[in-house]
């Protein structure tokens, strides 16, 4: 019953008393949880970022695993907590965006978190994620029930998420995201560029971003030309610019939120 | 029995070895042990920081850990390795003053550790954090008698751990700590503010540091005024300087060591 | 059965979704895995690094203990997932190199993974340490037999690991690694030194590398002179340059891949 993961998601990094502080109250309260870093190397209050990294990795973990993230500049304040219930998970967080793709990618419940029998403290705190999120998150890993948490919201802040845009002739998207092996990662996912592809009759693609134009495609890092840029469709299903074993990220000069346009020659 | 928390505190780095090893001497003697890492991130040879971060977070672990703590530029000396014990907890570090702080905090018994025998090597060695510190914790966390392991000592080395001054119109402190996010953390405590206030009959508070004046206070990073710097009492009941969702480190050119006066105006 | 350590290195860094996917896919296969970071943090695409990090720290873990090794330019290739098994260990990794240093040290018998129906996948993926090698993983730990995941091969690539070479009057080797706190590891041996020294009547060495010349010795960092570079037999049993409480690589100028030069005066 109390062996349940306990994902953490964070910008808190790694050097201050942040972190160690959760997992101390988590074991406090269950002694058997399974805690499992995400990360905690978040750009500082980056909701994107958070965003993206937790729905590029929540599917691997096991059902009834409980992802608590926080990326909350507004910590301390008026803004509620949420706890989010899927079909396989559990998913607390600071009601500012973070937490709103999950959401909609897996059809959450969406809760309000009210159970402050179960925070260290009811006071006003500027550390929520030790004294009210990492308590909630260790009793519900316990079996407390649902109800005595947290109750039903009608709504919750999203996250401004990037949209691309398609048009007959081209995929205008963004990037998203760059890892730390400067590739660069799109929101133009295999399913829109399939049904771009589906309403054309070429299928010979080339990237335009930063007045750079990339036709390689590979599928594959390692079946790249070497010290060119390519693309491929990446292991999350999505665009990703890359460069065998080296950065395209320092190569292009670009990085998260820059242009990508995919085109038909 | 075994599966108590062993709480790891170190100046290594993640890059290496170092703390790889401890860990696998850690699970070879005991399988069951819950090992958390508080942080390896520490400046190096920082007695100081190690201090710092420990005091920060330790109360907030289950009762029975067992905190292994290495700053060590003296490792392989003649100095002794310490074993203290408090109500709570246990704490096992290098003599040269790590401990010395949170044996004050914990009224802590202090041992020295002699347990030769569950040493990996009785010889010099020149990582004795993993030859003797780790395997020492790991025997503990399996419950061998205390009397085993170490026996009492008189003295034991203090940290120069810095003082507020204060006087009638003024509290004189230190910043003592930088976080992630280039927070401010001062040694002037909620306690010594109260006693301050309370021996005087303005309420009215500003900072003076490195010729900057700090005059807005806030309860939480969120209700501050933004691109300003303000100072609050954080978490951890310490005077902290910080602007929101920024550095304010970096913003006013301050870090550790840096004097912070706090006065009546 | 279960609750077996699964050790991980790689170049993934832990800022991105790459570490957490491998233990989402390990603890939804076994629950109660045992895992260890080794590290994440080897310099991209380094085998060299990462086959140093595994030899200096894998003998301390338990026996039985899974290392899932990733530093892998080549992913999605044709090359093959080796499965390397001594009498105490088992290691995973890619057929680059990178495990062949320890599959040396501990005269490990070698077969390629070939259990596909174990893989989350059996497509082609540019994640395979997701998709592939931490799955087996997983499943070995849980008790698969060794013949349903792989089956023996003949040969495997070899690192191009550096050897010193030993004439009468000197030993001329290189620095293999630098660590965090800039102390320079060469691959000069214990045993090379007592035999090179038992072949001379002197037992005078001094050190030249870079245009330096190091003469002093010290059993440990902190009975070395201050400021002053020196040399050492470290815990790995290594001809170590290092200065106390300083980095001998940024003193000095040297790094990995340099020269390092023992002779007797």
């Amino acid at each position: 019953m109390g062996n349940k993961v306990i994902g953490l998601l964070t910008d808190f990094g790694l050097k201050d008393y942040f972190v160690a502080s959760l997992k101390g109250v988590i074991f406090s309260i269950n002694p058997e949880a399974q805690i499992v870093d995400i990360t905690h190397d978040l750009p500082d209050y980056s909701l994107l970022a958070g965003a993206f990294i937790l729905l590029a990795c929540y599917r691997f973990f096991p059902g009834q695993t409980i992802f608590l993230t926080v990326v909350d500049p507004g910590v301390g304040s008026e803004r509620r907590l949420l706890l989010a219930k899927s079909n396989r998970y559990y998913f607390i967080g600071p009601d500012n965006g973070l937490l709103s793709p999950v959401i909609e990618a897996e059809k959450a419940e969406v809760l309000e978190v009210t159970g402050q029998n179960y925070f260290l403290t009811g006071r006003r705190t500027s550390f929520e994620a030790r004294d009210k999120i990492a308590p909630v998150a260790a009793w519900l890993s316990l079996g407390v029930e649902l109800s005595e948490l947290a109750r039903p919201v009608k709504s919750f802040e999203r996250l401004n998420w990037p949209q691309p845009q398609i048009t007959d002739r081209e995929i205008r998207g963004h990037i998203i995201y760059q890892d730390k092996f400067g590739n660069l990662i799109t929101d133009i996912s295999q399913g829109i560029i399939a049904s771009f592809l589906n309403s054309n009759h070429s299928s010979s693609l080339v990237i335009l971003a930063a007045r750079k134009r990339i036709s390689e495609m590979a599928a594959t890092y390692s079946m790249a030309p070497k010290n060119k840029a390519f693309f491929m469709i990446n292991s999350l299903g999505l665009l990703e610019i890359a460069i065998f074993a080296s950065s395209a990220a320092g190569a292009l000069g670009l990085g998260p939120g820059d242009e990508v346009v995919l085109k038909l020659e």
